[in-house]
């Protein structure tokens, strides 16, 4: 791929090289898959990045030479090796002059691999680093944003097809079988995490995959699962009841979709992570429920179905304008069952942008 | 779930216990999720496992309050962690009696939760590890062949299913949904990996995945999936021609097809992975595409599907009987396309056992 008049790959290897200059470091060494795909839109497997003031190398192996001359020839220089990637980062690092203090993602690379470069690396300064390239990605531009909102409507339109087949008898599998037909069969590159479909009891399972159970009258049937597209990822659940509702699961229900309709409503740039968290948790407790809200309210979603930022009580870190993340409050009950509602919203500048319109009132399905 | 006589997992801690003792270790603490699995029985996604002489404590998080009880509470302490996993280590390890040098999984942790754990826990003599657990799950017991064999059973009845619905005009992501489906409706618990349907030129991509190319007649198509069973995976890879195969093409196959044939006949316990992956290298290279057979011959499957032994050129190690690996040759040309050919085998201790039974010959779509 020739390089082209703002190819965003370049603002984005311009925008690393600053914060490696304000972090005092001459270069940095990249393992993340999806920090490599986002700087220079390599999408395989196994790869070592290195980029400095003057240089963007990509280091991958034979498996991946043509595929990694398509993605990334027009930013990186590629080095295909046949054995070990890092030996041949031994071959790379001192072509590359006046490198000598080195990052490392401590949040991607493995302690077995960090001794290996500490050790093999003795005439490099070596400082872990953190968020160095996943700060730029919580930003999203325009493009990203485009391909978000593509994984959303192939997700929803999944969804869509799927759910006039969910009914009694059927096997949380068949309904997983049918849902991810559809969602590739509408042009989903991969399915970013293992589709849940939690009926009855098992809906108490915050991440209970699908399993043989067969659904039944006046289960509770959670439904959460996503799509990719131009690498990028959607996240979204839904709550069904199979027949008809009773009093208790309308009431849990209304009480989660309250409190996903504000929280979506109020995110904006510049809140803590925990302030948002707090919005439908506070509801949710508010509303005697607050027990049973156990995990955080949301995640970004990007190249990865979970990246920063995260929307949980512990998090101080304010939300950046662009940024997408999944607002997915829920309560879970043992011996009963479970509710989720999960949308995809961007952070605009102007306030938030909820980018799934799956409907969100319950759907009883008879 | 209760204990129960004959319990595989509890043999696993034994033998884990006993390896603990020769490394002179009081205790490993256990981040890997498929080590988890494998000793515990417990498949969430969050969790740290510690394993003394006297103790098996999983700490997970709320999410799994449920799940972790089911499934591991027969010989697992549970301990439910609202915020941090990391937090509630320090309150469990200081409980473990004569507990001073703990192993840690170095090739299973971050960078930086290796120095989280060094920093906060100074108190204990911290050891990195490697393979304590990997080497007891390379010897599949019969349990774990059963649920290998499901895996394939499962893979290759939805590939039979599949392979009537190639034709012309469909798009790779279209075979990926319907086989998928199968793979789904047939009870796999998961996709163990991105499919990879690869088509035409795009075949020479040892791991393209399936794309909206649209298959035309004389393309070679590779088909590489797999299924899960019981948390078990099975991974195969047929290559089929659309149409009629033009010499080239019913060459190059045949080659890899022998290559696959030879190794599945040799692979031995004992034998170094070296000389396995030798076996299919030396007679591709003798019939004069050694170039073009660039990665390695296969890889154990298990609880998951790249796990140990190797076997590649690089490997000292020697297979171990009880081990189940890939035996997987190809051939890729730039431009032209690829050929692989992937079976499952068993290496039992009166010699290989091909687990995969879908056709090798070559198969023309017509």
């Amino acid at each position: 791929m020739q390089s082209v008049a703002g190819d965003p790959r370049e603002g984005r290897i311009a925008r690393l090289r600053a914060g490696l200059l304000s972090a005092g470091l001459d270069a940095l060494l990249i393992s993340s898959r999806a920090n490599t795909r986002y700087l220079t839109g390599f999408s395989g497997s196994s790869s070592l990045l290195v980029v400095s003031q003057a240089a963007t190398v990509l280091i991958t192996d034979f498996r991946y030479r043509a595929q990694g001359r398509v993605e990334a020839g027009g930013v990186a220089d590629l080095e295909i090796e046949g054995t070990s990637l890092w030996s041949r980062l031994w071959t790379v690092l001192p072509r590359l002059a006046g490198v000598s203090s080195v990052g490392f993602e401590s949040q991607h690379m493995l302690h077995v691999d960090a001794q290996r470069v500490v050790e093999s690396g003795a005439r490099w300064q070596w400082r872990p680093t953190a968020n160095l390239v996943e700060s730029l990605r919580q930003q999203k531009d325009a493009g990203e944003l485009e391909c978000i909102k593509a994984a959303v409507a192939i997700a929803e339109l999944a969804l869509e097809r799927t759910v006039p087949e969910i009914a009694a008898g059927r096997t949380e599998l068949e309904v997983a079988a049918r849902l991810e037909m559809w969602l590739r069969e509408l042009g989903s590159e991969a399915h970013p995490f293992e589709t849940i479909i939690a009926s009855g009891e098992r809906s108490a399972l915050p991440h209970a995959h699908a399993s043989r159970r067969e659904l039944q009258d006046g289960d509770l049937i959670i439904v959460d699962f996503g799509a990719v597209s131009g690498g990028y990822c959607s996240d979204i659940t839904r709550t069904f009841v199979l027949g008809r509702a009773n009093a208790a699961q309308r009431e849990a229900y209304d009480i989660v979709r309250e409190a996903n309709a504000t929280a979506s409503a109020a995110v904006w740039a510049g809140m803590r992570g925990r302030d948002a968290d707090a919005i439908a948790r506070d509801y949710i407790e508010r509303h005697g429920l607050g027990a049973e809200f156990g995990h955080s309210l949301g995640h970004g979603i990007g190249l990865e179905v979970h990246e920063a930022p995260r929307l949980a009580k512990t998090i101080d870190a304010p939300l950046m304008v662009g940024a997408v993340v999944t607002i997915e409050p829920g309560v879970y009950r043992d011996g009963w069952g479970g509710i989720r509602i999960e949308d995809d919203v961007w952070i605009g500048p102007d306030g938030p942008v909820v980018l799934t319109a799956f409907p969100r009132q319950l759907m009883e399905l008879v």
